[in-house]
């Protein structure tokens, strides 16, 4: 059940959006509003982790919430999808600010934890 | 000097990794190890805080940091490369459980900023 | 039962503790150890979000937990004192190098929120 | 100078608040307006998150700030106080609905810090 809604979701409409077009799309929304002097890896954290407690916000008197959201509105639905945006939009800015590749670090990250979890490994990490 | 460092990083190897291909990664990742039993909302939330904790110890007593990270050393950067992936994984994992397309709402959330902070407004916020 | 169970924890052994006293001694604490240089209030922000990304770290994969916390065994209790102990302290030097008084202005904030949200409101919020 | 500071801020009109006072007034603060049943661990734990949020973003466009925070006018410290108080009371009250003791926890775990940290080391931690 739960893969088949995955399927379905995933089948529709999906536009293919990359983590470096995210960066270049904020580095020439920054640089046009000349906000680049703004942006140190410090703010652009702290910048973060005030997304991520919006993010909790939403979450935070709903007792434990099943996955699709079967009984959420659609305005908490796009609530949702603008505080998740949100912490990514800083995710991907903090990264380019510190000269890294985002995508790159995820992909290697995700083979480095498919050695370390090896298949049949139940218990989940940290 | 900001933007010929800027392009420089973007023009040399990057991957164009998207948003899509790490869902459905850590979508099969999670399923093949039988963890989706764990990947709840709120325990995916949790998990995001926890690995934006290890993010911010990485800065925390380094008083303000420069854009590039001219002084850190590879195993610095490459250590702050795997918590800033590890946000990021779980920032896809939770929207995915959530039903929610990621990368469309994030370019929804830009094209939003772009008319909440018209050119010409010099002043940053959320 | 609730109530009851809470009474007995409260009569049974409390020390009463002030943050005027955690406040003194983790001024001490620092001053003695050379630690002042790096107790600027940005790093002190961030090592508290690192200690309530160790907080979550612990409530991360658990599902709901119950009041009281019924079933978990002394070693998971005293790490989450430990954790609970690590937020509280940077809080207090956060507000002490800012100098403020954290004390006084908590007990101001519960004045606010009783007027804020009257007997007979029956709603969460922040 | 820090020290004199410091002194002169400690003596003038500190009200000694402990952690049991907070921690009763917000049980009955909880019960009296039927809350109770929105304080689960997790509920709280989320909520303390949430604040740090709003912590940070206070401080998330200033850059490094100065101990004392000189340059700041009283409606910023205001809200700071206010703030800070938000993640202390969200912590008092998940200590409180785990049935922890954290006036108690939080002294033991600084006589631990010394310990760890014996006089002579220089090196701040996480």
């Amino acid at each position: 059940m739960e893969n088949s809604y995955n399927e379905c979701v995933k089948k529709s409409n999906d536009k293919d959006v990359s983590l470096q077009e995210l960066r270049d799309r904020l580095a020439e929304f920054a640089e046009i509003r000349g906000w680049d002097q703004y942006h140190s890896p410090r703010n652009l954290l702290l910048a973060l982790v005030g997304e991520v407690g919006e993010l909790s916000e939403i979450f935070q008197w709903k007792g434990e919430v099943a996955r699709g959201l079967p009984n959420w509105g659609s305005d908490d639905k796009e609530h949702l999808e603008e505080e998740l945006s949100d912490v990514l939009l800083y995710l991907v800015r903090l990264a380019d600010v510190c000269g890294l590749d985002l995508g790159r670090a995820a992909l290697t990250k995700i083979v480095k934890n498919a050695r370390k979890y090896p298949i049949g490994n139940k218990k989940s990490t940290t």
